[in-house]
């Protein structure tokens, strides 16, 4: 044993089917590691009453990084009491992971799928980073009365410092900073921080845009993306549209980053996908790249994750297709390709 | 004369030229209305010294509709004082218009064009109902201290039920709902009243989509949208997006309306594009459609409207185009073509 351990939440709905095939990859690289599985969501309301039950928090919070499948089922929509979706919340919010890396990479083999012509897909490969602690979500106050409803969008210069740090360490040319600059004053308190950590990088360029206006060049042009920067609810958003690059929503992994050696969450960017649960057929390359993400930045084995990165993307050059990508392959089979490529 | 007055403010940039062409084809149609043209923006600060003087104001107020080109320069950025853009903002709030028509209608003749594949395109017909009052925008606090800023996003029941009657009084099959109930209390608010005025409704199907997900689906299938109703800034964000179905964010009308007879603004949905004003190259099919919005919903002139909408359809089929098209019609030529079609 190495001495680092992962816990591994597989979740709602296909959560559990991804991270099972991420973990059997996970396990082929980094053998050594101690991946402690457990319940969160659904399945941890039916055995606890709880979507997270305190133990499970704990043992997150001692690992060295945690992946996680993905959280939600229709049985409790948005606002419900316990809210599955809530416990994602919570475990950014107790880890304190703060940045969250979606890297957008288009495969060429993969540029005739999807409705952007294969001319516009090729090529694209750039970094959304999003903040993941300030914004829309937690921090402020969030009211409700019979009249109306409140929430707060609040940012300090230390969050929005912090995330554009990792985005100009992250850059090799071009920084684009989205905001609503002309509406928000967290805006314009982003775009000023922004303004200043770019001082530190010299070579790298920033510009500035409205996320109405990035929302349409990430269609016009995505190719003059290198690293997009940018606010909690705007990532979300924008990241959801860009995967739109990478032939299916389920080739996309993430990482979320604590900046005080804190253990990273890491999850593909998909959700919980009830509609195909339980067929073995959802695509694992979001959870298997995330699990990637995990070796490279939750446990410092970047030869482990360079090759599983390799793996998944000869799996996909040789054909094999989950049925998002309009291909026949199970996720075990998928999974049995990268091994196979391993 | 007719007693109706329209007030024109071309604003800046490309704004003058393309509501010159709308003025154009509007005085064609509805000769007997008094067009009203004024400053507003740049060469009203620079004449009066803020961006919408009080005169200006008062006549929008006095008038059946007002036509807007186009707001915003490079020499005032985000903040400054005085901001042209803010003066947009202020027309919205003065006059009290409150919902946001933004209809997204592909031509065919014009789906080669672009980076979505024509077969994507084709068909794609809905309409952006957005509510243009509440959330981010005023309304709520906007605050600032040297650690920190904060914007408050507030709804009250009474804005959301506005929107939702006017999006299901357009709707042919389904309303989509755009919202993010799974983080904002306002979004659960808004969830809770459209799900209240669905029942008005019952011939027309409610769905509820998450923000993030429509940003993907209007890539993925925007065929299946009829009318997506939606909070101010998510509408912001995806009819940019949507624009992309039209062949450029210049073939983009707009009406925002009031619901006690205040007089309605129109506007196209591009910006003031500083980078060609002043080349008479400016595509006017958005200034000029948004004058076609105005005859219907401002002056009731049902007839003309349907004309214009049709002369503008005849003008591009026949293959007439300005540069942002792959063409090389200017704003002139493209609207003489119009005018002959008419
Ligand atoms: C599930 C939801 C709260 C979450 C978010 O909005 O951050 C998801 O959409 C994501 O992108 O990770
Ligand atoms: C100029 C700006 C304030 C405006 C908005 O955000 O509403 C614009 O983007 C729009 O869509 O009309």
């Amino acid at each position: 044993m190495s001495g680092q351990t992962v816990v591994v939440l597989g979740g709602d709905g296909i959560g559990p089917e991804v991270t099972d095939a991420a973990l059997a990859v996970l396990r082929r690289v980094a053998g050594d590691v101690d991946f402690d599985e457990r319940l969160v969501g659904v399945s941890a309301i039916r055995a606890d009453g709880t979507a997270l039950s305190a133990a499970t928090l704990a043992a997150c919070k001692r690992a060295d990084a945690v992946l996680v499948g993905a959280l939600g089922d229709p049985g409790f929509p948005p606002g419900s009491d316990p809210d599955p979706g809530e416990a994602l919340l919570t475990l950014r919010s107790e880890l304190g992971v703060t940045v969250n890396l979606r890297p957008i990479a288009a495969r060429s083999t993969l540029a005739e799928l999807g409705p952007i012509r294969a001319s516009h897909v090729q090529d694209v490969d750039f970094l959304i980073v999003r903040e993941l602690s300030g914004g829309l979500y937690r921090g402020g106050r969030h009211a409700r009365d019979a009249r109306a409803a409140l929430d707060e969008c609040v940012y300090t210069r230390e969050q929005v410092e912090r995330a554009a740090r990792v985005a100009f360490g992250a850059a090799r040319t071009r920084v684009t900073s989205v905001d609503k600059a002309n509406v928000l004053e967290t805006s314009r308190l982003w775009r000023e921080v922004v303004t200043e950590v770019a001082r530190e990088f010299p070579e790298i360029e920033l510009e500035h845009m409205l996320v109405d206006n990035a929302a349409m060049q990430l269609l016009l042009d995505a190719r003059r993306f290198d690293v997009l920067l940018t606010e909690n609810l705007f990532g979300d958003v924008l990241s959801d549209e860009a995967s739109i690059y990478c032939g299916s929503i389920g080739m996309l992994p993430s990482a979320s980053l604590g900046t005080d050696g804190s253990p990273g969450l890491f999850e593909p960017a998909h959700g919980s996908a009830p509609d195909i649960a339980g067929l073995g057929v959802a695509n694992p390359v979001g959870a298997i790249l995330s699990g990637a993400m995990l070796l490279r930045h939750g446990l410092d084995r970047t030869a482990a994750a360079d090759a599983v990165e390799r793996a998944v993307a000869a799996a996909i050059d040789a054909g094999t297709r989950t049925r998002d990508l309009q291909g026949t392959a199970t996720t075990g089979e998928f999974t049995a390709a990268v091994l196979e490529a391993l």
